[in-house]
């Protein structure tokens, strides 16, 4: 089954932005292969525009000269993607990708090129053109490039199956849909036209979708027709939206399972901002150790999909060891059921049994800027008890669930039976 | 001053749609000119889409090509307006139905076409460009056109003013502008270039702002930019849509006036919906001759604006004597300060004093399925008393403000002191 | 006809609140005889409470004993209204007012006394019983004495007529019918059996309905059951208060006419708060000399009922000159068909057509915290020309409607063809 | 610890209505001890208007004599208790429930009598009386009896403290407190101080809270301040209400654990409103027997608490069956973390896994009005495999967690790993 678990990964999205070239997504596939494939650690995904030979940052740039096939498909920019030329799109960098045992992604959006409907392009394999299937009226709220497509028009699914079939032929294993997640009800039979395209191009490929919030009340339509789906707007390192993870997360948290996934959107650790000469942010994450260690808790306890945010070949020793803590992330793939104990505004805990019968996980959170003397009421265990051992840390708990967290700091326990 | 009263006359839409031709225009102008000038009328307008040589119906056709002049305006389709030939635009068909006594006015639509963006056209007279100044993320929910403008860019007023100072050059003397007068508050600065650029052309040119409906909290932003707005969305012959705007009537009365008129759009009387060969709410008005009294009457107690929509060359005996009435007509020009008496659901009254001080009019309106006596009680005049004239059957009443009304019929009353 | 003008007189509650007693009523009433009755005020109007005899403020007291006679119907607190004794209410008091030539109102509230359903007390000329027609979950939300009627129950209409018949019995000209005004829809019943209860007791009483703000959709059926009906909450002596009035004003203008009149509350000009030793806000009129002006204007120009709130005996002169301007008050008889002529954040205008056909009435007024020159343009006369004189000043006005206003102060011209 | 597992009992209402007498309450508690209490069924619990000595169905009657002692806290009414002579309270009715071996719980409401107001009675241990702490403006809106108290009042505490005082020393064991789950915010200091009268009272006493539906976000001051809280409205043998709450128990599943359930309502089986000689709804449940299964199952998989409302003794073979399915209702004690693992219109599947570490839980449910074979994918389980038994059949599941279900039926598996 495709996504058994939550898909672990890297996406350009966070150091290189809307610019990233076939140098960059070269060099963090070499760096996950050698020092973050043995912890399950595996996709590598090319964000948005690399479709758009003049991008530079995070910004969009209206009416450019993308770069289209004779079909209204986005095809790679040469001059970022070498590799691409003659029409090879993105297949020999997929290969490559694989060629290291890992698996290789790309994001679309929604709709098909603007340009592509005011020239009136014929769709591959169709008799209809995209400007028989764009929508004038449907265009993204904060993207130039699309237009959305006419959703009962028997082209709109020739347009979609063109597109997965050409991403087939490339080899790509994961796709990142944009513009879609949170656009409910308007865009609920694109989604469901896009994930027929997917599942009936003849290759494997995940579906994520993007962006969040996506409404809790289409969690069964997401669950059927995604692999994942986004469920807050973007994340990025400051600490009030890792704070409001947590009400997601509670509300999301019983529709994770095999197959699907709700997702809480890249982890922003290390070097970011990678495409700026400076930025007021700076090119490194804002989130404290504390931080990076309870968005780590928080994402494993509720078995969010973990991709990784930053350049990864400029990791240091904490973000390499973060992301490689055995025990921690072993609760993505041996829990379920997870849920929160309690949550205040100064503290929350969470909860989650393993599937092994062998015991629990319990997970404590200071939410509050102070440091705190956390304890978790063992009356939550409900008559299970055994060994507890902080994963952060490898100390054993003689005296309880406490911990003394730092402010924003996490401690998680496994209770073994 | 411009629109000093309510403007009087005859717009292509409703007959002609997105269509109308040269020929076509010409010939209800000399109409006009020959049966209605003597009693007031005297705009002549063309409605949407002049610019697009494919229009053939009340429908918009997407990713069409129109026609553009080097700086991204809209020119007149030449095989519609052949005068247009050679770079004259509107210029001949201006001046031709100046020369018949008569005024000339255009439909335009809020931004700039979207052809002009993506070919990154200069904007004339400015150092900016058509794609410096399109907003991408605006664009109109029912035609496929234009982007919005990026109000705070300082190229949107040089665009505004550069196809006001076209139309100006063309003899243009009202100008209907689409897709803005309902959407505040994004569109708010917008109104106001447009306005700026109308006023500061070097030609007075009514501004009319559609479509309706309005809000209504907007009115005083409206009064101060422009000379007329919508206060509905479309109206068109059905008498549910006729029942509706009293209550929209009894909201706007109280700002009409000198220079700035609550607009209830076109009349849809006589020949309608002459660009089908046939149609499902056929090629008449259906209203009934009752409905049509209603509206007039409604129409002029408000001071609201007139505008014929029918092809008026095949105006029948009743249709023209509806719209030339002289005592009725008179009321937009003779009366101020109308205001609703009241309201129910089967009937209505209004009253309007007269500006000259010799009396008031009072209108009753029967808006149920059944014919039905309706009186005013006079204490509503406030102890004016003196002679009353129904002026649509010439009437005196003698006995007091009665009438027996058809279903949906209005008797209007000219009290005399 | 009742209320063929706006109604004029005095209401208790500015000045005594929940606490006014006989004698403070007789010296009110017999300032009016003496100093303002030759100006058109007539009605004197005893606030609610007068049933408490513990009252001594504008708070009211749960759980208490107030006087009810045996039909469970309020009766005068003797202690308070010495004249009531023996069972006489308010007969004596209203004889009294009768013989200045004035006339005599009172308040009540929807419902009945809690305590009279409680004891089951019989309703006068019914066969039912307080208790029966009582509602239980019927409650005002800021008073604690009553429960509201059921309104489908048939003895609820006993009870009503049962009141009205006491109140007539007791000559009483005016009732002021609390906690029902903004209380649709729920009430809309009750507002029908109060009024017909009213119109059918007997004796022509004026019916007023509080507090506000009376929902705007309403219009109609207050029009047909009530002769004034408020339109906003309590008003009182600040700024911010008088200033929100224009607003509610320009909504409601179209309604007023003979026997319905939107009541913006009573006029807290003079001494108010007498029922304090000290009072945090004092005891005189917060407003300034100008913003009294801009009341009187405005209350005049929309043609609302003007009750003096102040305790009249001690009125200075400025207060007695603002209510015995002969001409600022003949707006209220002369003219029709106000409204407002624009409105601003700083200044407002609006205009009043003068019934007798010789002119209009145009007001002025400075919203603004600085003085300020405010010029209505002539154009909203539509040609009217003749003299103008400025009727708080007397001046004539040679130059146009111009005039330099204190901050919030107001100016009105009479406009003689 | 209180509520370690969601009680179980059963309660007057569903049969009984606003009239249960002593006589009922006893021949229930014998019929549990003899039947039930081996399956774990224990509470007994007396509803509403057990003071008023007239009920007789599940009307409120307004204005009638409910009883009183001196402090105005309501007390038996002795013609329906009978040992409550003499000052005796609910004491002798508590102590044989005891002596059978079960507990013993009463419903009160929000507040304090109105009459107790009214009178001016005195608070027990206070020198605060009933009118200072009642608010006259804060009543239930479907029962006519009791004031809110002023939440902010010194008194407001004494009153509650005074009744659970009383409650302690008659034996009370659990109390439900009505008019205050849903009446957040302004209720909620009012659960607050309740909660601490409970808990300081001197006896251990289950706090549940109603009516429903209690707000989800309110889900922490819930879980901090009471045991139980309704999640719904009444709940009765109507389909439509079963349906409804599979999307509230989606919601609250993640707040089910010790000390702190979410509470479904009664369980509305057996022998139903046996306080009418006829009612339209019959004397029977009107669930099917598929419901009932359908019922429990939702209930025990998440532990919501189980609340019988029929008559005990007129159990058949069938109810009592379901009510004593120890399999079944082992889930309560036995399962933790339970979630929904989809819904659509037509089906719902349910998993939950065991604390013991054996398996897990796997319900499945017939939604449809059909009959209907439903499948759980056993990738739900996530590797853990092992033998699967059907709960209410006691069958083996050989082929897969497949069922025949008859409509608005359900089955449930446990997996023994």
């Amino acid at each position: 089954m495709l996504t058994q678990y939550p898909p672990m990964g890297w996406n350009s999205w966070d150091c290189y932005g809307a610019a990233v070239n076939e140098a960059q997504v070269r060099q963090n596939a070499e760096y996950m292969a050698e020092h973050l494939k043995p912890f399950g650690w595996e996709y590598v995904v090319v964000d948005i525009q690399w479709y758009q030979p003049t991008a530079s940052t995070h910004e969009y740039e209206p009416f450019s000269d993308e770069c289209l096939d004779e079909y209204g498909r986005f095809v790679p920019a040469e001059n970022r993607f070498p590799s691409a030329a003659g029409g090879a799109g993105f297949g020999p960098l997929a290969d490559y990708v694989h060629s290291l045992g890992l698996k290789f992604g790309i994001h679309i959006m929604r709709g098909l090129p603007r340009m592509a409907a005011h020239r009136r392009l014929p769709i591959e394999g169709s008799d209809y053109s995209c400007a028989e299937v764009a929508n004038p009226n449907s265009i993204c709220a904060w993207n130039p490039d699309m237009y959305g497509l006419r959703q009962d028009h028997p082209g709109a699914k020739d347009y979609y199956d063109s597109i997965f079939r050409l991403y087939a032929s490339w080899g790509v294993d994961y796709v990142k849909c944009d513009d879609i997640a949170r656009e409910y009800p308007h865009c609920r039979r694109e989604i469901e036209l896009i994930s027929e395209a997917c599942r009936g191009c003849g290759r494997e490929i995940v579906l994520s979708l993007s962006p969040g919030p996506a409404p809790l009340e289409q969690a069964e339509h997401l669950k059927k027709y995604a692999n994942l789906w986004r469920i807050t707007d973007d994340f990025w390192d400051e600490w009030p939206l890792l704070k409001a993870m947590f009400e997601r997360a509670e509300k999301w948290c019983i529709h994770a399972g095999p197959g699907h996934w709700p997702d809480a959107d890249m982890l922003p650790v290390g070097a970011l901002r990678q495409c700026y000469d400076s930025h007021p942010l700076g090119k490194w994450t804002n989130f404290t150790q504390a931080e990076q260690r309870t968005m780590m808790t928080l994402w494993c306890m509720m078995r969010a999909p973990l991709m990784i945010g930053g350049e990864l070949t400029k990791n240091d020793d904490f973000t390499l060891a973060l992301l490689t803590n055995r025990d921690v992330l072993a609760i993505e793939k041996e829990s379920w059921c997870a849920h929160p104990l309690y949550t205040t505004g100064e503290e929350c805990a969470w909860i989650a049994p393993r599937r092994d019968g062998a015991g629990c996980y319990v997970a404590a959170f200071n939410l509050s800027d102070r440091a705190r003397r956390v304890q978790v009421d063992e009356g939550c265990l409900e008559g299970i008890s055994g060994h507890a051992t902080e994963l952060w840390t490898g100390r054993s708990a003689r005296k309880g669930l406490i911990a003394r967290l730092a402010p924003h700091d996490a401690a998680v326990w496994r209770i073994d039976r």
